[in-house]
């Protein structure tokens, strides 16, 4: 039996197994959970948040008996955002729970030790600690690149060196752009950025746009989000914005991603799903069915969660595929006839600018469990606002905004600004297209406590 | 004999004085010349560049005989223009010679006793200098915005204030955006223009993306520039690109400018017309046929050139329209009937979006001299190097880069990144779309000494 072989033996033994139920009291089930706009607001509590994780937790409330995972679109090291969540929540939450915006790049292996230009926010911990707790090893800061080619960085005079300085030739050549979130002083960021892409990583000889383009790793893509002014301030979606646009307009083509990391990417819920799988394995649960998505926005949360199904689907169809090419190739076997292993499979796999590119990095496309479907909560507690007519609404009307003990705080992402209803202005990423279907949730309830109650419900558990 | 009936009665006797020639030896013409590139690389004179001033100078070379205005797209004070140009070259130059990106704002009176949001450059004066010295009294910089609502400015978590802060509701609301260049810190100026916008100019507003747009005022819109690097600096065209597309994407619509001033823009070209005409009526000239422009870039220099040719023939043809009903008018007098005042025309034309939109705010549009043609003369000493089979080729292959004294340094707009032949990247201004029959140059000549040659052989005065 070979490798392929003893996979699929263990996918249809799981499956078995289930049919079976040889474990009633293990949840089928995990959770991820979006954190601004779900369990805190900015840093006040949500209220009914801690009773719901508990509500997950075993009678001592010292571990969760359901898999849980937090996730956000924030920046900085896992560490620090368990701890907030420990301490707002007053609830055990471990940083191997934590989904930050950029964690999913501990899977991108093959730029770990390439020499990659790391750019960033210089809050909670910093871009260079947090691109080496991700596994990097060959970073270059905008500062180290600033000081190695001192004309380049040219918007701001007082900057400009005092005397004539030479450019430092032994610089590594940068093979990747790697951005974890919106910098300061955005023309020395967006400058350096296209100055290596257009010198493909060495930016002292002369530009030349024909051929491929350097790899481009982004990490949350938000356009905007609630802070305390009344108006959405600018996210990392913002900066990508500009730095898209100046590249198209300077070298006359699109911007191609490598990666495009954080919710809604498939990336960051597979990432999740991962996790959830992997504690699961940690508590003896033989099989997840479906992962339920809690989430407040559905421009992201909820977008993020349907893009995953389509994803799923195309890998079950993909899994299926594989297993038929399988069996035939068993079924009449011939002397020279070389079967395909899964090697072959990761190689055709190798294509960066498609979806699903990521796999090729991470792991086998054979080498998956047996997740069914990733259910989308929405809550009403951070940036959706039930309206008439929304697609949305399936919640009773008083279960809506009969909690008036939220002060009006920091939630993710902003609301679109107001328009006709009629036309919807599409603040997701170039890359994502806006379609209503894609922001519709499952189920809509008022806030986390009654989604944990919903979920427990649907999966009869402890219910 | 009303207003306008005089009007075109000077109009008139202009043209027969002209015919009778009574002044031979005034010349017929001026000169807008361009200063980087065509008379320094960057602090460095061109050869020959004194020399030709002089040529249009009296004897004593102390009184210019031919109009001459220096028009630029940089930014700062014209004082300390005019000081750097007599300086550099050992010839004198007036500050009132110079025509720097922002100074045809002196012409939009409309908006000097408006409060204007005045983003830009922090060098040579400063924005708040610069915008006094064009006219503005009530000026609102970003800083002054920043102080009166301090939770706007949120991409440098050190700037958040320590404490809760109030916003200053006295604070006047914005009726105009004015930017004079590329500001430092482009993600604060970015988001404060934005909110100033999508809030009619009270960012402690909700954002209200109906309704007319603020009037938008923007000078220079050179995307990029050469330095001391190998690869061409962001400009302000950069900046801009960055604003449009934020803009874009935030609303769902397109930023609309009121104005764009600075080369290629007709705006510049029309004032540095009005400033050769008004030194030429100080210098007793009782006529002028051509503006001469000589520059070193196609997309800026000439493409402006050749936008003012059609600019002048729309110009011209409006006022023919103009006399024929105004000719018909007193050809056919009947008791009731109102004739068109020239009140009339300015209210017909005070459409800030229209091309021909400042028209309305600094005169009248039957208010003009003879100038009959803005004549384009290219030079090589700067961005533009001749090719085989380039349309501009039309010197002699011997007045081809002969000159080698000339050190690598500043020109004012980088020349497009390396591509194929046939493909050309437009890095002009999204509202002025390049065609190359808007870059050919009408002359073509080495060096600004052989361009003052050539221009003295057409007009053959005192060669």
């Amino acid at each position: 039996m070979n490798s392929m072989q003893q996979k699929f033996a263990t996918f249809d033994m799981n499956n078995n197994n289930s049919k079976q139920d040889m474990c009633p009291k293990k949840p089928k089930f995990g959770i991820m959970f979006d954190i601004d706009g779900v369990l805190l607001r900015g840093k006040t509590p949500i209220p009914g948040a801690a009773e719901a994780l508990k509500a997950l937790m075993n009678k001592e409330e010292t571990e969760y008996e359901v898999p849980a995972v937090f996730c956000t679109n924030g920046f900085g090291l896992r560490e620090v955002k368990a701890a907030t969540l420990s301490d707002k929540l007053g609830v055990k939450v471990n940083p191997d729970q934590i989904v930050m915006s950029q964690t999913p790049l501990e899977m991108f292996h093959e730029f770990h030790d390439k020499w990659c230009l790391v750019s960033g926010p210089e809050h909670d911990g910093g871009s260079k600690r947090v691109a080496e707790s991700l596994g990097f090893t060959k970073i270059i800061t905008i500062e180290d690149l600033r000081e190695a080619y001192p004309y380049l960085d040219w918007v701001d005079r007082t900057r400009w060196p005092n005397q004539q300085v030479e450019d430092d030739d032994s610089f590594p050549t940068i093979e990747a752009i790697v951005m974890l979130g919106e910098p300061i002083r955005w023309e020395t960021n967006l400058q350096l950025i296209i100055d290596v892409l257009v010198t493909q990583g060495k930016p002292n000889q002369p530009p030349c746009i024909e051929g491929p383009q350097l790899p481009v790793l982004a990490v949350n893509m938000d356009l905007q989000w609630m802070a305390k002014a009344n108006i959405p301030r600018f996210g990392h979606g913002a900066f990508l914005v500009c730095l898209e646009n100046l590249y198209k307009k300077i070298c006359g083509r699109d911007l191609e991603y490598t990666a495009l990391i954080g919710k809604p990417s498939e990336i960051t819920y597979e990432y999740s799903q991962k996790l959830i799988e992997e504690i699961a394995t940690g508590l003896n649960m033989p099989e997840l069915d479906t992962v339920y998505a809690i989430g407040d926005n559905p421009l992201t949360d909820i977008y993020g969660a349907n893009m995953f199904n389509l994803f799923l689907d195309k890998k079950r169809r993909e899994i299926e595929k594989k297993k038929r090419e399988f069996e035939l190739i068993n079924a009449s076997p011939k002397v020279g006839r070389r079967s395909r292993s899964t090697s072959d499979a990761k190689v055709e796999q190798t294509n960066h600018n498609s979806t699903d590119s990521h796999f090729s990095l991470h792991g086998d496309i054979t080498n998956v469990r047996g997740i069914k479907r990733c259910t989308s909560v929405l809550v009403c507690t951070g940036v959706y606002k039930p309206e008439l007519g929304d697609p949305n609404q399936t919640i009773g009307e008083d279960e809506v905004f009969q909690n008036s003990e939220l002060e009006p705080s920091i939630s993710p992402v902003a609301p679109p600004p107001t328009k006709r209803k009629d036309s919807v202005i599409d603040h997701g990423h170039r890359d994502l297209p806006y379609t209503e279907e894609m922001t519709r949730a499952d189920h809509t309830v008022f806030d986390v406590k009654r989604a944990i109650g919903k979920i427990l419900e649907l999966e009869n558990w402890k219910y």
